[in-house]
């Protein structure tokens, strides 16, 4: 048990009506189907709402619509996903930073290290560094020269800061991400790359969340840019230069091309592919799979995954494409 | 020289037959073509059958229907390469733990690491790890609170294992794998982003091999599974929630998105793209470069790759795509 | 200020023709748009031709074509990002290796270490590993038994090498690389997948550089190949018994399946996917987030990456091409 609440504590704390009695207490998180005595689980999408028939949990948030259907405590609100949210934070606080420095660690003598930050084994902070108040390095990370971590950043393992990387404010990096490597960028002479000296730097705002194995680039000559709030998910590559507008959110394996400029609180599905030097609008949705070729000016959603179907239907669909732009030749 | 294996031991070792001196050694593993005297090559596919009228091989592995085309010793067999897996084996061993753990590595007081096991250096094994019998922990390794792992398993360099994961016996995890970061949720509250904590773990079963860089997410609120003899390439992303069912191999670069559920023996492509909270029945095939919006009932392939083409002949086909689904607006 | 350069100067060292005062000087890089007087820029891109308007860079690269538009002193010649690439690397010189060991490197007592090289904390160099003169290996590197590394190669951070990986002179290996993992090879023996040993290598030409997290797999049975002057970016995923041609560049998560032969000078697009057992000739390109399913034999563009459009137009051409397929069935 990692606390208890009263489902009158939580209806009053999160303003929600309460459906069922104030004093039945709560100990921890559950799905509808998974869910036993003591439990609080939720429904945000009335497409499951058959499992509120069968659950088991103490109570559920619900929105007003499905709440007619909870045979158990209803805690109803307009976004009962938000609200289960708050109280998974409730029941599970981020574990505390214990400071200090672990004595495998390896500290430039100039680096800055806040007394409240705590610093993991094998981590390896480089001269200039500044990490600030309650940071948590985890172990294995090696952030080089000149970074600097703003206060409740978290940094899981193995991490790499290369030189001059900023990191804001409650961060929070996952295991293996890469901030700051090289650009992409070769100049052609004759058939031979001559490398471009990457020598911008990567900054990133407050409240960003960077997922397992995502790297992002350092810029060519200006800043990569990330804004507050943004959420990557896992093994994503954002290219030299791009700016990645507030609020916006990507999902897992999506790449985006160097110089790139991506508006605020858009939201990109997995295993999108955007091109450079493009132009994305706010507020634009990309469906999972697509490719982006050219500069979206107007919110909206865009796509282009193409949905898998039997495969010999597949090779015909292919086959009908080619035949009908042969034809007009 | 790695060993040495007579003819006749092998087809008696494997139940094949031998059309040949049985008297003759071979002491290493070649391919067709570039074999020389004292090898073993194999032909698993009819499509490269005449290399085996130019093989310098002392042997060969082949099936029935190719033997007759072999000009040298034939071990014959309905599975030549599953012959040539087991014989590799024997000539090539997995170098044998040395049971220790490095000066460099930091153990927890309480940490349970088997005297048979091997621990790397500049490891982390955190409060609370169990470590099995014979299982080797390569160098660099973070192992974190309370994670279990199996008898003879294999973590090569730079793994990541959050807190709680459960990892089985015989398995192999690559290097740069992360099992148990945080899954991608979020709430949406006003155009922030509020984060879900993930409070499941994952949990892997025995002969589990998993690629280099693979990430696999912790539950969100239940655990995130990959069952017994799974085989997972390098660069797959596997999402929050998902099961992934006995004995289903993916290849390279897929994407798995949350709480969708894989069932046993499928064969997954390389950068294939699966929608989240789907399930996708047993015996399934996808092919490469598809991508999953809808669940799979029924076993079968499945495509959606479009196979590249000219580029001038491709902006055809995408521009009388486009005028054929406009005309019908 | 990293150095001081007249404009006379450049123009002689690059054999540029000079449109301007010769004695004026530039300190550092811009872009046309964020230039300040003491800057060069350059215009590549004949498209972007309006920023030389409004700049204020003391000198611009251009090409003969571009230059009358210059209103700033003009540096004039065929391939102005060459000679920017060639300025900026004068301007930004690599830093210089700092000889020796960190005192918290595993080091094997029968590794060669050139005296001249630099071995960062918690590297660990294993038995039999060869470290050219003056190459950099940094910090929380692994490189595993047996292993190479050329003359002047730097590897970044958190760099794995499997055992017996060659790698050549000049390289940059950047954060969180793994060579040498094993291929992705299993033969089935009813419904059980046994593993195939991965005895091949890696080779590593010179002067290749390679991306934050690619993957690059050892040869089954022969070795996997990257020629000279071959350009990864990040996150790509090379399966065994790869040969990627010499000068061959591949941007972002692209994937290559196993046995595939990659021809000299070819341009390789981000998310491409190219299946296992092809051969693509030199000198072809293959546009972003293709999908190569059969050989390609002659030199040219080849395509199918789909572009985004609306998602309402997007479900419509999806819906049209499956009913035409469905008609002729």
């Amino acid at each position: 048990v990692q606390g208890e609440l009263s489902l009158g504590d939580l209806a009053v704390r999160f303003g929600l009506t309460l459906k069922g009695d104030p004093d039945l207490k709560v100990y921890r998180l559950a799905t509808l189907s998974g869910a036993e005595a003591g439990s609080v689980a939720f429904l945000a999408n009335s497409r499951y709402r058959r499992q509120l028939e069968t659950t088991r949990a103490t109570a559920v948030f619900v929105s007003p619509e499905d709440a007619p259907h909870c045979k158990v405590a209803a805690l109803i609100g307009p976004n009962p996903y938000l609200a289960y949210a708050l109280v998974a934070q409730l029941l599970h606080p981020t574990a505390a930073v214990k400071p200090g420095v672990h004595a495998s660690a390896v500290i430039a003598a100039d680096a800055k290290v806040a007394a409240s930050a705590q610093v993991g084994a094998h981590c390896v902070i480089e001269a200039g560094v500044v990490v600030g108040e309650r940071a948590l390095i985890g172990p294995g990370c090696i952030v080089q020269e000149g970074s600097v971590i703003g206060e409740d950043t978290v940094l899981h393992t193995h991490v790499t800061l290369y030189p001059q990387s900023i990191i804001g404010r409650r961060c929070i990096l996952h295991a293996g991400v890469v901030i700051g490597a090289d650009g992409f960028g070769f100049a052609s002479d004759r058939g031979n790359w001559v490398k471009i000296p990457q020598i911008g730097t990567v900054r990133i705002g407050d409240d960003v969340e960077i997922g397992a194995n995502t790297t992002i680039d350092r810029g060519a000559i200006e800043d990569t840019i990330v804004e507050d709030g943004v959420k990557l998910d896992n093994q994503i590559q954002v290219g030299h230069n791009c700016v990645i507008g507030a609020h916006t959110a990507v999902a897992g394996c999506t790449g985006i091309s160097g110089t790139t400029l991506i508006g605020k609180r858009c939201r990109i599905g997995g295993g999108v592919g955007i091109a450079g030097q493009l132009s994305i609008a706010d507020d634009v949705v990309i469906t999972g799979y697509s490719l982006v070729t050219a500069s979206i000016n107007e919110a909206g959603s865009y796509s282009s995954g193409m949905p898998a179907v039997e495969s010999p239907r597949w090779r015909r669909m292919v086959a009908r494409l080619r035949r009908l732009a042969d034809k007009e030749k």
